[in-house]
């Protein structure tokens, strides 16, 4: 029987492995990871925080172990093209037919002086390390997060459950999620935290960390020194391709190993998915910066449909932001470009505001606004974005938005879409805000 | 200025207005119909019973008016296709340049012996009618519900908030909600609204009403005589094209004006939209009988996009299902063809079940399941329809999957599309529902 080798455990790996294992039978899969247990990324701030016990945010291995997965904990030390085997750690070699390459990405850490005392700590896709960090989190004072994106930001929601902490908040942008966000959703995000007594330093640089073995304290760019017992460092990942680099494999810029659209790299028998992989932007077609776990899954997935050659390639190719966040209970959403991430393609943009109850009428129980905005682009009215804020159906609303920007929809196919509705779960049937959106976009362009 | 004159002012007629007077700003738009107070009809059920207010439950016209459109509430007599011009009841001729017929349907009322009884109503799109509707409801103290579609259920379970109440609902079919549900799914459904006491009747049909001017029985196929001093006939609803027919448009077999893809009807200065307008079926071409206001609302929309002759048809052209329900805060939708109808039409039928948290990891505050089935076309896994239970997200899931289905999607682009995923708020990107579903299709056509 041929053999898969599966290089990673992580969101990109196991989608591949649930889809291959399904549809390509024909082959014997061994996945090859370096953690006993791999915590559901996405989830592991809410393990620090709403869940009793970090444990419960397990990734199960179980149905892919039925399926007929071998799962090995070991380290890859090396790959050998030319004999088609993976040399471990542990376990001697692995010969593969085809290699499937998931080895993540690594949290930037830049060289700022005292990065090494104890008491700093990077988010490790690691079940064990995060049950220990929650430990952490619980003896500790004052906590600084170095980093205002999505897992900054929700960290700091999540530890602000806890009592009695001092929690800072520092990003180097304006703004917090500004990758993300427009600056209104952003001030509206920094300001639940703030009443929920985090303290949100934006505009502002990490220079260094003192203390005593043990960090004591953050040096910021105003002069300022932050207390801090516990330090996380949250600004980042970069592709984690140092095995694929060693063997000789393509890499782009970015260091992530190059694929073409059916995730192959560049030897014809070996894969990459993932954080690791290289990615292309829908609308612009060059390299894409975004990492994300649906955007692994959909990889894996993707490499799972063309571990054979000769199928059709799988649209849409390129990728583009496409997720949701919850602050204290309060959703929001992004896909396609921001506004400024739009301008900065070339587009001119035209910008439009959707506010409306997500029940009709709006005095019925469950109802909360959703606030939207929509980018199009001015010439053609092409969807180039949208954002959306209001409660946890926003989840999926922004998948609703998602799915048409990934049909590059114009302005008159989102107003000719139907959607369903009904008053105790939807906006008005005349009042959905993909169609006033649509509309006003038309309006404008007429 | 041109004349745009609307008889009607549901969800279609509003649909049409709101859209056109911001993108067809060359006409005067005058909108006829025979109500002072127009409710959302999908609200009726809630007016009833959630809202403390009936009127809560108005369907404003401030928008349209601030907008410039002449509300008239009169009656349209006569359509003068030779002089371009409406006869009213009370307030003379109107010419128009072109005219939009958006009638509305007549709720279906069969020739039962002792339906002129009082206490037998149907439902009426009138907000004053409906008022005094939800007095009768709290002085009755047996209540017949006639009828187990949608409005027939969310009557009930409204209804079943009001204390020491019989009801009883009264279904032809071997289950409620059959036209759009599976039946584990209608099962659930009465099992709710039984556990909530009310006494779902199915398979029987009504064989006439008893009373003494006033309704006291309904007389049932198993000869029993149900008590009943108050009557809902929610049996469906047929076209009310009566104006139209009389001025000579073309109709078709149910009595609904036939139109084009651009809403234009035989009369190229005519256009019909909503309930009396005949709609073609996205799967089949042919003859649709779905009554919905998100299609009317959509074809409203159409009308306004081709008011001006010349633009390129909207597409999807044709409509399917795609709605959702909630019966005692449980949320029911779907989409696309039920495994019967899909069958009926020809269709070779892979069904596919998935049962998912709506939350990842499950244990997360929330959490809740989606139950799912999925219909494809076992040739070439074409989907074809889908239905999901679960929390308030559904009615938003199911639109996730609507937009696909429209999209004419195949098994392979469910499988390829990115969806957004975050602890709190949806499906771990490993276990979406729709990829789930995608992957299990791609893996039976294997």
């Amino acid at each position: 029987m041929k053999k898969v080798v599966i290089i990673g455990g992580g969101v990109a790996a196991k989608a591949f492995a649930i889809a291959s294992l399904q549809i390509n039978k024909d082959y014997e899969y061994t996945m090859i990871r370096n953690n006993e247990r791999s915590p559901i990324p996405c989830g592991i701030p809410y393990s620090i925080g709403t869940l009793k016990d970090s444990t419960d945010n397990l990734s199960p291995d179980k149905e892919m172990i039925d399926e007929g997965l071998k799962l090995l904990i070991d380290d890859v030390n090396v790959i050998n093209r030319a004999n088609k085997t993976v040399e471990t750690k542990n376990n001697g070699s692995f010969p593969y037919d085809k290699l499937v390459i998931a080895t993540g990405s690594n949290p930037v850490v830049p060289p700022f002086p005292g990065k090494e005392l104890s008491g700093i700590y990077t988010i490790e896709k690691d079940l064990d390390k995060i049950v220990s960090l929650k430990k952490e989190v619980e003896s500790a004072n004052s906590i600084v997060i170095v980093g205002g994106g999505f897992i900054g930001v929700e960290l700091a929601d999540e530890i602000s459950k806890f009592k009695d902490k001092k929690i800072t908040l520092v990003e180097l942008a304006p703004h917090c999620l500004s990758v993300a966000f427009e600056p209104n959703y952003s001030t509206e995000i920094e300001n639940i935290l703030r009443n929920k007594g985090v303290d949100i330093r934006t505009g502002i640089s990490v220079q260094g960390f003192k203390g005593d073995k043990k960090v004591s304290s953050v040096e910021v760019s105003t002069g300022e020194s932050l207390d801090a017992d516990l330090v996380f460092l949250v600004i980042g990942a970069s592709p984690n391709s140092a095995i694929a680099q060693a063997c000789g494999l393509e890499c782009d810029e970015r260091k992530a190993v190059k694929v073409d659209a059916q995730q192959r790299t560049s030897d014809p028998d070996i894969m990459a998915i993932g954080d690791c992989a290289s990615k292309v932007d829908l609308y612009t077609n060059g390299t894409s910066n975004i990492r994300l776990a649906s955007i692994a899954a959909k990889e894996g997935r993707n490499a799972a449909y063309h571990l054979n050659n000769g199928k059709e390639i799988l649209n849409p190719v390129g990728i583009t932001n496409l997720f949701s966040t919850a602050v204290s209970g309060k959703y929001f959403g992004a896909t396609g470009m921001t506004k400024q991430q739009a301008q900065n393609s070339g587009y001119s943009v035209i910008e439009i505001g959707v506010n409306e109850f997500n029940r009709h009428p709006g005095k019925l129980p469950g109802a909360a606004k959703y606030e939207s905005k929509f980018f199009f682009s001015k010439d053609d009215l092409l969807l180039l974005g949208a954002q959306i804020s209001g409660n946890e159906q926003v989840a999926e609303m922004v998948n609703v938005i998602g799915i048409a920007i990934q049909n590059k929809a114009y302005a008159k196919d989102l107003y000719a879409y139907n959607y369903g509705s009904h008053p105790m779960g939807t906006t008005s049937p005349n009042k959905y805000i993909i169609h006033q959106a649509a509309l006003k976009a038309l309006a404008a362009n007429n």
